[in-house]
Formats: structure tokens, C-alpha cells, sequence
């Protein structure tokens, strides 16, 4: 799987990719992500990316042509399955979506910034518009970043142990149910006994039904 | 306003606050970020803060010793407003909680990884469990940024123009309008005629009837 990254501030994401899972895919040759910087492609000598709005209005907006060139030269050197603008009026992102982008071979990912992309982008190159939640942020950069943990850490060999992400909430509907680790008594608190009983059936149980009286209480719509 | 983020990988997030909107507000004095490494709170000499889940399975899980040490060094010194659990199974982040986060004075943010805290973190200490929407990451991290984002670009000040943060999606219900910016033309594509008359009442129909027309036919929820 290789993911490109397309922004006008991709430091923003450096450090976040030089430590995270996404790294550890890298170096285990299972995934790539490539951050560009869409001011490389800028036509204009002071690699100006960005213009006023036209018809006024507060909000810097992401001009086309540098943006159309960088998408151009990357489809040059291969195929994408999507094009994906992260946009707050996208369709919002959910578990199950994840888990079928993660099946994709190449993906490219458009983050806005200000008021985002001038509409023209939008006709021409995406694909797909994606929001990661109903709340605005300063650009599209985390919301890329989000995108791409969470399609990358599905990726087989990725996580040390796959069967961690078939127990996560949302893979069955579900909110997964309470953990505990050491120490068994903490300032008079106490594990709950089932799970120290090493009765393996027992523990199912009770995780199950942990989870759907969360799911109950908590989001009933998912049920 | 402050935001304390506790973290065991801190450096995920390092260059994000370094570059992004969050060190203008730094800069600004409108806003102090503070990233808390929770190993520095380890009671082990090994600086382990995560161990095996009780009752088994794929997974480890944040160990409560360390994770309450931290939160109450910080609480000796200040008093928070919120103390919020970053995860799946949380109240659903939408822009109005942004809005009324952003009045608060000293929030903590901590981020689960891996399988998250032990369940006695959340009983003691949570006064709000956070999602930022219906999928899994590898940690908290990236939504604790997500949070922290949201919530200081909304600080008077920390935009240039807040007057950009209102016509922003959601903020009224309604997705934002298209926005275009130079050229007029791109490969035959054309700004919309009404943008460049120059007569503000028509432009601001014409965005109004456009929000309108998208929230209609992408988010009918909204409406």
C-alpha cells in the first residue's frame, strides 16, 4: 500500500510519521507514505499557492493550478485507486469504510488549508471526499494523518498481533468492553473477579456482555 | 488557555505543534500546549507503562499507576476544567462542543494507545471520554490533536480573521458554500459569473442557496 500526502504545510505531519506505526509499516516494507509539498508546483516565482476568495469574503483559498500539477505528476508515474479531498463537508469516515480503503494498492490524499481548495480541484481530480467528523480543524493535514493510521495499521503485519484490531470497537458493531492490567488492587479498586478466574469461556462472556450494555448505554445507534 | 496532551510517544506530536496554528497561538500568548511524556512517571525501573490485559487477549493495556501519577502532578498545580480520555467508545466530537471547549481555561487531554487505559483511569479520574469519530487508531494521539486544533483556532485572536471561523461548516448548520480563486478560467472550467459582479447581496445569496442546495443533498441530517 503507498499513500501520497499533498499539502502546503507537510512538515506538520513529519514527526508524526517518523515515529508512529506508519514508520514501523515502512521499515517492514508494508506500507509507504510520501508527503509532497504542494509548493513545489507553484507557477508563480514566490511560490504563491493561495489567493483571496473571489467574491470576497474572510479565508485565504487553495488556488488550482499548483494543485492540478502536483496531482498530475504523480499520476504520471501510476494508477490511484482514489483521490480523496479530506473536506468537513465529505462523507464522514466510519470503521467500514476504513477497513475497505485498506484493501487499495495506491491512494492519494488532498489536505486542505484556510477557507480549502478552490471548487475547480474538486471537479476535476477527486474521487472521493472524505470528513473525519462534524467539526472544522485549521487544514486537512491531521485529518490525512488520521486517514492514513487508520487504513495503515489494518494492513496485514502491520500490528504485531492482527487479531488486537478484530477485537476493536466498530468492528462488530460494538464498543469493546472494559481492560485492566497489574496491579489486580489499586487505592481499593479491584479488577472485576472473572477476569482473574483464568476461566477463558467465563471471561467471553462477560466481555460480550460488557460491550453490549456499553453499546446500550452509550450508542444505542449502533446496535 | 491551556491544554495539557499525556502521551506515552509525546514526539508523535512534536512537529504538529511546532509548525501548525497551535505555536502562532503559543507565540501569541493566547494559548500554552504542554506534552507530558507519562513514562516520566513509570514506578517501574524500566520505565514500563503498559502491561498484559487481565483475562487475556491480543493487546496491551495502559497500566493506572503511572497514568494517575501524572494526572495528579498536574492537578497539584493547577485545576482543570475537564480531564478528557481521548477514545472510540466517547461522546462523539461535533463543532457545538468545540465551541463551548473553547471557553474553558486549563483542559487535559489523555490518549490511550494500544488498547487503551485500564478501566480504573477512567473511573477515578475522567470527567469526559472524547471520540473523534467512528473508526480506530493506533493512538490518541493524532485525536488529541484533533481536539486541541479545533478548539485554540476558535480562541479570539489565534485567526487572522476570525470572522473566517463563522462562515466555517457547522457552525450553522449548514456546509460551506464552493469557493473559487484566480485564475477565472482553468482549462475551461469558469468561476461562477455572480462571483466576480462585485455586487454583495447576489454573492451572498448565491452562497447561501449553494450551502442550502449541498447540506440538502450531502448531510440532510444537518437540516
Amino acid at each position: 500500500m503507498r499513500i501520497d500526502i499533498l499539502s502546503v504545510v507537510p512538515r506538520l505531519l513529519e514527526s508524526f510519521f517518523a515515529h508512529s506505526i506508519l514508520k514501523r509499516a515502512e521499515e517492514k516494507g508494508l506500507a509507504e507514505i510520501h508527503l509532497h509539498d504542494i509548493r513545489d508546483y507553484a507557477v508563480d516565482k514566490h511560490r504563491r499557492v493561495d489567493d483571496y476568495a473571489f467574491g470576497g469574503g474572510a479565508g485565504m483559498v487553495l488556488q488550482v493550478e499548483p494543485i492540478a500539477a502536483c496531482i498530475r505528476a504523480l499520476q504520471a508515474q501510476r494508477t490511484y485507486d482514489e483521490v480523496i479531498y479530506l473536506t468537513p463537508d465529505g462523507e464522514k469516515l466510519h470503521q467500514k469504510m476504513v477497513n475497505s480503503l485498506s484493501l487499495q494498492t495506491n491512494l492519494l490524499l488532498l489536505c486542505g488549508h484556510y477557507k480549502g481548495v478552490d471548487q475547480r480541484v474538486r471537479d476535476l481530480f477527486i474521487t472521493r471526499e472524505i470528513s473525519i467528523g462534524d467539526y472544522v480543524l485549521s487544514g486537512g493535514e491531521l485529518a490525512a494523518a488520521v486517514l492514513a493510521d487508520s487504513i495503515i495499521r489494518l494492513v496485514p503485519g502491520v500490528l504485531n498481533d492482527e487479531t488486537s484490531a478484530l477485537t476493536d470497537s466498530f468492528q462488530d458493531d460494538l464498543l469493546a468492553p472494559p481492560v485492566y492490567s497489574r496491579p489486580a488492587e489499586f487505592e481499593g479498586l479491584k479488577v472485576p473477579e472473572v477476569l482473574l478466574s483464568g476461566h477463558e469461556a467465563k471471561i467471553d462472556q462477560w466481555r460480550m456482555e460488557q460491550s453490549i450494555a456499553l453499546t446500550t448505554k452509550k450508542r444505542p445507534d449502533l446496535l
